[in-house]
């Protein structure tokens, strides 16, 4: 090229000559149906499969949420073991704030007044002795109740076990109350507060919906039909929702999931972004390999008697753990970030910014 | 092909001739510009959008992070409530573990001696009464204070109310200190610690930087501008920066969110990854649909009077649920961990191993 | 076109003509192999990164966990503060919940009887004082023990102190018992019983695996070459499998996590989805920069008096604090989603339900 004219000229060519392949037609309508068929399956793909379902143009965010819970309501139980007790919020929430994950106590096995002392074991093939020589001093069963000190003991009158030292006497946690110590559970109600954030786009959100008022909020209850934006959940209403019947889970306690999901779709021509809850039972009911089924765990209330004495009650609480579960990802065209909100503020283009109205800017 | 030579050649000719489309070059300089305009369109969406802003070549993995935090500080207050009372960390911080979460009480309202009994109810259209018929032995309102015992009895020489079971006597929590009580709460400090993994990269990293000796941990405290690889934060500076006033937010509490920002990219000419804090209200302050606004939660501390009796005290507690976040995504070139760390290691190559280093092999 | 036949025809022979590029085909060897060289590189990353390595033609999603633990175990303790003491699960774990963290008390300062008073500051150069003149009344150092009363006071024979108001005695937390006061704590068992569900494809697994019964679990211990099912662990083998010595660990506390991979592949040739466990110190131990090493809070056990003064105990708790991270990522092939369970229920088409199992329809 460089010789008929100037070298310059050439490569200008070379870089600004529009190249396009030959082709070569086939006016054969059958080929023709299999080519166009091939390429509409593709565009189905792109269109159908990647754009709508996949929303693969999107760039997605994942959600910050702070959730707060509180429970109401009251319970009224005659036991032998404490007698006449009005329970309340302060008593059957443990612990008492209302975190994203919540334990309401609903049946227990009290073992008041131990004292550090020496006690007979509870009898079990481990723990059952015929002399001293049977037990070990010192030895220390993790499965057990206390340190062995070496002696055996008249648990009953039939029975030796093992003495132990330890806090006496030994809690008895066989026969659990059924129904359900705190079986009016069921009518307590839950408010759950929950706001999100979506960060990368600056977009806020809570489940309590601008459409909904005070005077509606002090009445309501959740009810997929009637009522299902209201964020006060009867715990009756929670666990049938999860497939379980509550005076069963009362006994042994259980784990729930109350499942808020915030998925939504910010594009500008999908403005709208509501919770929707689910419930779920997260632990295990099966009925076999079942260790320790159900939720429970011990604590103890620590007194001082007038002498200095310390004695505790200890509380096998057994109840149903509420977990609120929060998750969602938002999605937005990809690349809206980059001439977003904040660039649009400082331009006070405020018509493009009322487009963004749905990405809270 | 087969009948002119060997049928294997014919093959081998198949397989291994070069095919290339013919072209047709036009040799027009408005075409041409137009074609390289859309191809340069292409190359800068690739290299600018896919590789640059969105490193769409890098492999990414979320963070594993653990978080303790340590509150520092006093108050005083003298209320005719509880009498004169230093607060210190083992009071005001509830629960008292140093957790990812932690609460700092500032405002209280306090039930003390309370005990099992039989009260008139507080005043509202649902609990007046004019004799024992419009009060309902047995009902239990989760937004009343007990169970009704059917008597309807003078709440005040004015009223009339429905009796209930409760522990008496009932809170009042419509008269709130203001300011908050513990409004001292603002000069408290607060230590973070937080340790990061990306377990795909084995990378780790800790906020308090390698930097940072102990005697500027011993007196620095969180400063955007002066300090911001403090990790001491006192908490009126978390609450401005989050754009709230404290001594407003101390009254009825409410959530604040310590946002920890970790994203950052792992390749070898970026090995830089430090945090980013930003501070940030979580819950809703909106003043219209606002139930229960603010963050409390009841408990009580039970007592045993000498002659067994149980009386206790409740406490209504406002405060300042803060909520450590962390997040970030580590972006590392993808591939690089396929003939990564442990395999270099393996090879003894410590010359690619050096290279790494950013990413803590 | 639409001069010499039908406008139509022509167009339909515009839409259905199959067109190609002509090409050219050059017999060349070397040419050939070097282009088909090129060719099977492409191939290899698609079909080996891609696919097989990244398996990019998998949808993903991400894990909804729930977590519970029960330690269990004693330690027989007989010190100069608080005498002999049997320490059982009810005391040593705080909070007593068995959540997806949970901590284990391992040493402690105990300042037992301290009463709201005055007594002199812990000497240290900001608190030494020769005459009240060097004590600002007031004055509160959030590093400090209490609020400064003005006065100079004798701390001991040879040092004088500013006063402070405060729960006195103060507590001295300069000697730590070593070794640990419950450095029996090494024998405990923690069972951790955790459910997972991969809520995209409604697949739901939990750690107790459906081969192992009861009687084995009763027994069992996790050992990753005897027992790796096993879901009992004894802490002191957690802490060595993190590469950390029990001991040292227990005198200042720390932070361990215990990490559960959920990852798995459920499409059906590949059905297989199990936990893997491993264990990594999260805190930092380095020596250097090291604020307040190790784990420790402070808490307080209130009593009254008979005569209705409240003292306290308070207690500098030191110990570890397991943290039990579930993660994971389920892959499906993508789109499998679109004609999922929830529809081929729907069909009764049991032949394709059964192929699915392991997603959990």
């Amino acid at each position: 090229m460089c010789k008929t004219a100037g070298c310059c000229q050439g490569c200008l060519h070379y870089a600004f000559d529009y190249e396009t392949p030959k082709t070569l037609v086939i006016p054969n309508i059958r080929v023709g149906c299999v080519f166009r068929f091939t390429q509409l399956l593709v565009v189905l793909y792109v269109v159908g499969y990647v754009c709508v379902v996949q929303k693969a143009y999107q760039e997605t965010d994942s959600l910050i949420s702070t959730v707060t819970t509180k429970v109401k309501g009251f319970a009224f139980t005659n036991t032998s073991d404490i007698g006449p007790h009005l329970w309340d919020v302060a008593e059957y929430v443990i612990p008492p704030q209302g975190d994203n994950s919540f334990f309401v106590l609903t049946n227990m096995v009290v073992t008041p007044e131990q004292t550090e002392s020496r006690c007979p074991e509870l009898p079990n093939p481990l723990t059952t002795c015929v002399d001293d020589c049977d037990c070990i001093e010192g030895h220390s069963d993790p499965r057990g109740n206390g340190i062995q000190t070496g002696l055996c003991e008249n648990y009953s009158t039939t029975v030796k076990t093992c003495e132990v030292l330890s806090w006496c006497p030994l809690e008895i946690d066989t026969k659990l109350p059924e129904p359900a110590l705190l079986s009016a559970a069921e009518n307590f109600t839950v408010l759950i507060k929950n706001s999100i954030t979506y960060p990368k786009f600056n977009f806020q959100r809570r489940n309590i919906l601008p459409h909904i008022n005070s005077s509606y909020l002090k009445r309501c209850e959740f009810n997929r039909a009637t009522d299902p934006d209201c964020p006060i959940f009867r715990l009756k209403h929670i666990v049938s929702e999860a497939g379980e019947e509550f005076q069963d889970m009362a006994v042994k306690g259980g784990i729930l999931g109350i499942l808020i999901d915030w998925s939504c779709d910010l594009d500008w021509w999908a403005k709208k972004c509501y919770p929707t809850y689910s419930f779920r039972r997260l632990d295990n009911k099966h009925p076999v390999n079942n260790v320790a089924p159900g939720y429970n765990f011990r604590f103890a209330k620590f007194y001082k008697k007038p002498d200095g004495e310390e004695t505790r009650m200890l509380i096998k609480a057994y109840g149903i753990r509420f977990n609120v579960i929060v998750f969602g990802t938002c999605g937005v065209l990809a690349g809206r970030k980059i001439w977003n909100c904040t660039n649009h503020r400082k331009l006070g283009c405020s018509f493009v910014f009322s487009q963004f109205g749905a990405c809270g800017c």
